[in-house]
């Protein structure tokens, strides 16, 4: 029997944050301070612990952190300005507008107005279409996560079928385009869905990006898959349940500790690769 | 048992157009006239043929056509100088670079500089974001025209399972995003798939966009399924063998007189689309 593997996202993040040490020495020594604005609208309390963890990450590793805090009265024309003043500051490399916001805000056309520049999260449309294109520069962080912990573990998509359980604009649809781009033949999965067991006994990779605690069940899945699991559900539960996919799984990530920590580094890492294409623009040379 | 259909483009095509023409009316009588530019880079004779289609399609409808034929030694630097007059001029509402250009062209970089507004064939990663997120206005004409054909003979995608044969950027991406859209279940299979038949016995709805000429086979398909053949290979031959998919299914398109007409009406629409947002914008009313 092979060895069944652990995905242990705290070892790829940490690779992910110790490969950015030196870019962002060089970035410092030619005066640029990588910064991400993270904007928080309303006072959700889980939604302040990850904007706070987020900008917790980038003090860490040396990367600004311009926090903005929004009453939950803002409108989507006043969140709108905040967005556009960011996109024009040129001290700020990434834009985050944490997810959700209050009702009364358009959401979407916030996300729509950071600039593709800046949009080391991901959200924008435009960000979206090159990435499933397969030249996107700045794909969602949670898809990057998964495609980031799958080429440290090297485990290939190629040939594979992968079944995507979810069809969310930063979640489901970008980690099936990249798992495409990635020659994975992949079936997109969802509420409408009316086999999904039958699906996922077919999936050689499966990714669980639902929303609903311990959802997906060892005895949908065949023996052997590999399993990702994008869910953070309150209480720290996955979309799947560990304990009975684990046993079908060939490699199976862990929640907390599996997506989760590496979905920020990819927001770091985005960060920096911003800066240094500011640098880049600005006619510095990288040495 | 039940009746079998024809998905007959024919049909489809002359219901779009027929809608078109009180909606072009208004507009010549508000100062408009529709208008889409064509370019033809080299003289790939097919491709002279569809560029000449089109313009006639458009003509027969009262819709302008401006035809730009460059010489097959044509840039980058000047086929994108050709593309940014044509999104300046004011009396061209949609812009149509007939693929493929001769190898020296970066097709992607003349396709992504036409403007979102203007891109009524569906061909920039933002419009394809737009279209893969929902709210696109301008989806590839061949995947729109698969779900117009839908739509005209009542097949509903919600809760099927549609396999999409192919993953170019304006068919078998777009139209697998659409039929997710429409709440199916979509898998999407290239050449690196390698059970494309087992795959294929499971389909409700098959979408041929793989450009090989009667590659899909009856044997592969489960009875009563609905088969979408997109393709169109020298010899007007589709990528679905007809006569032993038409045995299985419970609806098909011919190859002449499917897709293809209603996918050049699609062009039709979106132009008209794109010339009565160009009169609101000029605050002029529809009346």
């Amino acid at each position: 029997m092979e060895k069944k593997l652990i995905l242990d996202g705290n070892v790829v993040a940490n690779a992910v944050k110790e490969s950015l040490k030196d870019r962002i020495k060089v970035l410092n020594e030619n005066g640029i301070k990588p910064c991400l604005a993270t904007i928080l609208v309303g006072d959700d309390p889980s939604s302040e612990t990850y904007v706070k963890m987020k900008g917790n990450a980038c003090s860490r590793l040396g990367i600004e952190s311009k926090r903005i805090h929004l009453s939950k009265d803002t409108t989507t024309e006043e969140l709108l300005q905040v967005i556009q003043e960011l996109n024009e500051d040129e001290n700020v490399h990434g834009i985050l507008l944490q997810h959700p916001v209050p009702h009364q805000v358009d959401e979407r056309k916030a996300f729509e107005t950071i600039s593709l520049e800046k949009d080391v999260d991901g959200v924008t449309s435009w960000g979206y279409g090159q990435t499933a294109l397969g030249f996107g520069v700045f794909p969602s962080c949670t898809p990057a996560a998964i495609l980031k912990i799958m080429e440290h573990y090297q485990i290939t998509a190629k040939g594979k079928h992968a079944v995507v359980v979810g069809r969310s604009p930063i979640l489901g649809k970008p980690v099936s385009a990249m798992l495409l781009n990635e020659n994975a033949t992949v079936t997109t999965c969802h509420s409408h869905t009316t086999n999904l067991p039958e699906m996922l006994k077919q999936a050689d990779i499966v990714v669980a990006a639902v929303g609903k605690p311990n959802f997906i069940q060892g005895d949908w899945l065949k023996e052997g898959v590999v399993v990702l699991d994008a869910g953070y559900n309150p209480g720290n539960i996955g979309d799947v349940e560990y304990d009975s996919c684990y046993e079908k799984a060939s490699a199976i990530t862990p929640v907390p500790g599996g997506v989760g920590p590496v979905t920020i580094s990819m927001l770091l890492k985005h960060t920096v690769d911003s800066a240094e294409y500011t640098m880049k623009k600005s006619n510095k040379i990288i040495h």
